[in-house]
């Protein structure tokens, strides 16, 4: 099989596929009274012609690594953000358009107190927590029209934990 | 000083002020080739006629009780998603609107994994984790217009834990 080793997400390197939201550097704005920061406006949502924001919480399975990519998927119709609601690292795969078709994935792994938004239309895996809950607010897009299209591969890739040598 | 007890949050509860956003009941979707529920859309988000809306993280020193309430505020051009980051309880203080200036406060308490969305225009309490990291994502109005009222109240309120005698 495939492989694909982790990489830890950096918001330049996640930068093709989406938003890496976090808090890093000083905060845009100081509020409350001095007791809170507001690092503002961290990611580019855009929910198409036709769709608007929404909130909804994803609860699902932890998985391990390694774990065994066998299907891609994209939201033509908007982006989507995953907020983790506990302070676990999960794991984020994406991949490059080719031709209509995802290109070889990439497999992110998220430090505690990072969040993710997939750009419209970005190929990504299905949402793997590698640690329970597995709770998740989602921003994504509510409509009424299709928003989802899957790509499973002929031959799966395995994603391995990159631990040095 | 004028007491309010702490309240366990509850979305009937909180329903004049906004939404109780968690993982209760039935998921409305099963996605994920079955590993994962979606419990669809569980915000009346409102960003106004001029905004839209975007992810913000804002970092707040936690607080402890009993804590004094001297200020409350609003937006009145949008709604305001508070997701806690961790599994902690915070403390949402809100108000109903009485002639233009905050009534008699609230004092929710919530659980682990649940997250608020305030409607707009209600008037609240600034964020108050009662934990660190005190980190949250928040979901409200983008825009170039004002979009907060202060009131700071003439006499405080402290808020102090109901505990069951």
């Amino acid at each position: 099989m495939r492989g694909i080793a982790t990489e830890t997400i950096t918001a330049q390197a996640f930068a093709p596929f989406g938003d890496l939201i976090e808090v890093e550097g000083p905060p845009d704005k100081i509020i409350n009274q001095g007791l809170c920061g507001r690092f503002h406006d961290r990611a580019k949502l855009d929910f198409g012609p036709q769709g608007q924001a929404g909130i909804s919480l994803f609860k699902a399975e932890p998985r391990s690594l390694p774990h065994t990519l066998d299907m891609l998927e994209r939201h033509p119709e908007g982006s989507q953000a995953f907020i983790p609601m506990s302070l676990d690292p999960f794991l984020v795969v994406v991949a490059p358009d080719a031709g209509g078709a995802p290109g070889v994935p990439r497999a992110f792994l998220t430090r505690e107190g990072q969040a993710v938004n997939l750009h419209r239309g970005t190929w990504h895996g299905v949402l793997t927590p590698l640690h329970a809950p597995g709770l998740f607010a989602v921003v994504d897009r509510i409509g009424a029209t299709p928003n989802l299209e899957e790509h499973w591969l002929s031959s799966p890739y395995l994603i391995q934990e990159n631990t040095p040598a």
